[in-house]
C-alpha cells in the first residue's frame, strides 16, 4: 500500500500542481466582503473534489460567516486511530499589488517555487492532503487510517464561526489526534516540529477628537489633535527596553525555563540572515530574551496599521475629526486573549488625553498551545520526516497563531501534530507568496509515510 | 456713479447667485491629478467672464502647475489708483464625500446658506468683485479705480507657480495697493479687518523599517515597527505644556507685545463657543498663551495626516514596512518656512530609532505677513466697513495662511486690504462648506463704496 501510493504520488506531480493551481485561482480573501462569493465557490470546489476522491459525507456547512468543509472516510476500521485534517482555505488581502511580480491568483512557477497568495499560507499546504488521500484511493481503494477533514474560510479574519462548530459537532468530529500543515520549516533541508503557538489578541482604535475635521489655521494649536493624542498612547505602550507597558500583561505568562531556553537555542537561527530577510539594519525587542526567543517564545505587541486625516497626494491643511489603528498582541501559554484585550482596552482608555473619545473594537482572538512532546503520534512524526528529510526534526515554538490547536485540546481532547512544509522566506502575508515546491511533493511523501505509520 | 453701482448690485442679486453657482460647479479640486482638466475650464470661464464684463487682456497664462488667470482695465486715469484683486479659483478636496449634506459641485440655498465646495474658500469671496465690476460697467461704463486682477488655481496646494509669475510680470502687475477677499468675520454684524497672517510649512514624513511588509507572528517582538517609530517621533514633537520641542523653531518668533495682546483680547471671543463649534469638550494648546492667541499670533504645529500599514477592514496580521504623516506648521511674522521645514526635517531625523529610514519631502511653504494699520487704504476700509455693517471692523490676526501678502509685500512693494466676508463657521476645508448669502451681498456692496472711496 505504501510503495503503490508513494509510486503513484510520484508520477501524479504535474496533475497535482495543475489541480492545486485551479485552488489558488480562487480568490478566497476572508478579510473582504466583495469576495464572498468567492470564498463561496472555494468551499464548493473543495466538496466536489473531496467527493471525486471518493470521500463520504462532503458538505458545505454554512456559518454565520464563511462556510466550514467537512468530508470523512471511516472504513479503515475501528482499530486504526481516526485521524482529523484542520486546514484553511481563506488567505489574506493582497495588497500592497503593485508590489506583486505576478497576478497573486494565477500561480505562476519561477525557479522552484510556486507564486500566489495562499501558495504556502495554507492552500498548498492543505492540498497536500487532497494529493495523499488520491494517491491511496486510486491505487489501493482505501486508506491506511480513518480521517475528517475540516477547512475552515475564516483563519486569516480570526472568524468566530469555527469554535461553535466543533463545539456542536463534537461528534462527528471525535478523533485520536488532528494534523495540520500551516507552519514551515527552518531550512528546505530541516524538518521542524512545532510543539507551541502563540495565541492572538487583535483590536482596532478609534480616536475621536474634534466632531468634525477642521480648519488648521483656524483651531490649530488649540485643540488636542486625534493623531497626536494616538500618536502619544501608541508610543507609549513600550518602555525603551521593549517591555509592554499594560499594566497586566505579563501577569500570567508562563516563564521561560532554562531548560526550554536551551532547547529552543539548539534550533539554527542566524541573526544576520533573519535581519538579511526582513531587510533592517538592526534588531529591536524585548531586552533579557534573544532574537530567537522574542519571536516565538515571548508575547509581543505590534500595531499593524494606522490611519486618519488626509492620506491624499499633496497637501491638506487639516485637523482631522477621527484617528485609527489597528493593534495585536501575540500570547504565550496561560495568557487568555479576552483578558488582554480588556486589559489593552482599558489603558488605552485610561491614558487617552481627556479631551478625546476612545473606542476599541475586538477583531480578532485566539489562544496559545502547548503540545506534548512525549507521544505515539508525535514519535511517528518524529521518524517519518527524518527518513524523509534525512535529518531529525528540530523541536520549534511558533511565532504564529494557530487558534484551532487550542481549541482541539479543549473541545475534543486531542493533540495536534504540526507537519509544516512552508518556509521562513515564504513571504506570509506579503506580496509575492510562494511555495517551495520540492517542500510540496516532500510533503505529499511525509504524510502518506505518516498515515501509513500510525496506521500499522 | 456710487448709487447707480449700489442699485444694479441690489435689483440683480438672483443673477449673480446663479452666476456664482455655475462658477462653483466647476470642480476645481488643485490637488487631485484627476481634476486637472476642471481647473483648465474653470480658468478659461473666469476669463470668458472677464472679457465680457468689459475688462481688457483676459488671459489665462499657463504655469509648469495650473494657469493664473489675469485681467486688466486701466482707464479710470493717471490721477486714481490701481488696485490689484487677488483671489483664488481652486478649492480644496471634497473627501470624506458620505458627510456632505448635498452634492458638493451643486451648489444649494439652505437657510440663507449657499452650499458648495468653494463657496467661501473662495470662490465665493472672489466673485464678490465680477459683481462689483459688472455694477459699475453696466450703469457708468466706467469703474473708479483702475484695476488689474489676478486669480491663482494652485492655493489649497501651495503650488510654486505664483510666486515666479509675480516676479516676471512685476511690471504688469504694478499697483497702489492688493485687496483680497479670502479671510473671514467673526460674527455677521461684526466686520474685521486682519492685519497679520501666518506662514505655513507642510511636510510629509516617510518612515521605512523592514524591506517588505512582515508576519507579526515571525517577526513582530524584534524589529522596529515603522509605525512604532513614527507614533514615538510625532509624540515627541510637543511637550507637555504644548510647546514644540523642534530645537531653533521658537528662534526668529516676534514676541508678542503686551500693548498687542490687549488688541487681540478686545475682539470678540467665547471660548466656549469655540469649543462647541469644534465640538469638543476641552481646548489645549500652548501653555502661557490664551486659545485666540494661541490660533492665531502663535506657531502651531499639527499632524494633518497618518497612515500605514493594513487599513482595510478586519483584521491582517501584519508588521508594514513603512509609514506616513503629513505634517504643518503655521509660522508667525520673522520665522522663515524654507528654514522651519529645514529644522524640523532635521529633528525628525535625528530623533529616528536607528534601524529606520527617514525620508521627509516638502509640499507646501508660504511667509507670515504683518500689515501697517496706519495707510490712506486702510482707513478707507474701516470706514467703508463700518457704513455698510454699522459697527466699527475688528483688527485681527488670521491663523490661516494667505502667502501671496507676504509675496505683494516682497515682490510689488504694496499692502494687502483683506475685506474678508466669510464666517468662522463656514466649514472650511470640510463636509458642507458654505458662504452666509447675506455677506456675499454686503460683500458687493462694501467694495462698491470702497472702490468709491479710494477713488475719490
Amino acid at each position: 500500500m505504501l510503495n503503490e501510493a508513494l509510486q503513484y504520488a510520484q508520477l501524479h506531480r504535474d496533475s497535482f500542481l495543475t489541480e492545486l493551481k485551479d485552488f489558488l485561482a480562487l480568490p478566497s480573501v476572508s478579510a473582504l466582503p466583495e469576495h464572498k462569493p468567492d470564498i463561496q465557490r472555494t468551499a464548493q470546489w473543495l466538496a466536489e473534489k473531496f467527493t471525486s476522491l471518493g470521500l463520504q459525507n462532503a458538505q458545505v456547512n454554512p456559518t454565520p460567516g464563511h462556510p466550514i468543509v467537512t468530508a470523512e472516510w471511516l472504513e479503515a476500521g475501528p482499530d486504526k486511530p481516526t485521524v482529523l485534517i484542520y486546514g484553511h482555505y481563506d488567505v489574506q488581502p493582497i495588497d500592497p499589488i503593485e508590489l506583486w511580480h505576478s497576478d497573486p491568483f494565477k500561480a505562476e512557477v519561477r525557479n522552484d517555487y510556486l507564486y500566489a497568495r495562499g501558495a504556502s499560507d495554507d492552500k498548498g499546504q492543505a492540498f497536500i492532503y487532497a494529493a495523499v488521500l488520491e494517491s491511496f484511493m486510486q491505487t489501493s481503494g482505501k486508506l491506511p487510517v480513518n480521517v475528517k477533514l475540516i477547512l475552515e474560510g475564516e483563519e486569516e479574519i480570526g472568524g468566530p464561526s469555527l469554535d461553535p462548530f466543533i463545539e456542536s459537532h463534537r461528534e462527528q468530529l471525535t478523533a485520536d489526534v488532528a494534523v495540520i500543515s500551516d507552519t514551515h520549516m527552518l531550512r528546505p533541508d530541516l524538518p521542524c516540529l512545532v510543539y507551541a503557538l502563540r495565541g492572538l489578541c487583535y483590536i482596532q482604535v478609534e480616536i475621536t477628537g474634534p466632531a468634525r475635521d477642521l480648519h488648521s489655521g483656524q483651531y490649530g494649536g488649540a485643540i488636542y489633535n486625534p493623531i497626536q493624542a494616538l500618536s502619544e498612547m501608541l508610543a507609549s505602550l513600550k518602555d525603551h527596553d521593549g517591555h509592554i507597558t499594560v499594566p497586566g500583561f505579563y501577569d500570567k505568562v508562563v516563564p521561560l525555563s532554562e531548560a526550554e531556553r536551551k532547547i529552543l537555542a539548539q534550533a539554527p537561527f542566524n541573526e544576520q540572515e533573519f535581519m538579511q530577510d526582513a531587510g533592517v539594519n538592526g534588531v529591536w525587542g524585548e531586552k533579557g530574551y534573544t532574537t530567537k526567543e522574542q519571536i516565538s517564545a515571548r508575547p509581543t505587541l505590534e500595531i499593524n496599521g494606522i490611519w486618519g486625516g488626509f492620506t491624499g497626494e499633496g497637501s491638506k491643511t487639516v485637523l482631522p475629526a477621527k484617528a485609527f489603528a489597528k493593534i495585536s498582541c501575540r500570547l504565550v501559554a496561560n495568557q487568555d486573549h479576552v483578558e488582554i484585550a480588556e486589559l489593552l482596552s482599558q489603558h488605552l482608555k485610561q491614558i487617552a488625553p481627556p479631551s478625546v473619545k476612545v473606542e476599541i473594537k475586538r477583531l480578532h482572538g485566539g489562544h496559545g498551545a502547548l503540545i506534548k512532546l512525549d507521544s505515539k503520534y508525535m514519535r511517528a512524526a518524529h521518524q517519518v520526516l527524518q527518513q524523509v528529510f534525512d535529518h531529525a526534526p528540530i523541536y520549534e515554538r511558533e511565532g504564529g497563531s494557530i487558534p484551532v490547536v487550542a481549541t482541539f485540546q479543549k473541545t475534543l481532547g486531542i493533540d495536534s501534530i504540526m507537519l509544516g512544509f512552508g518556509l521562513p522566506d515564504d513571504n506570509l502575508h506579503s506580496p509575492n507568496e510562494r511555495f517551495y515546491l520540492p517542500n510540496f511533493y516532500h510533503g505529499i511523501e511525509t504524510v502518506i509515510r505518516y498515515f501509513v505509520e500510525i496506521g500499522k
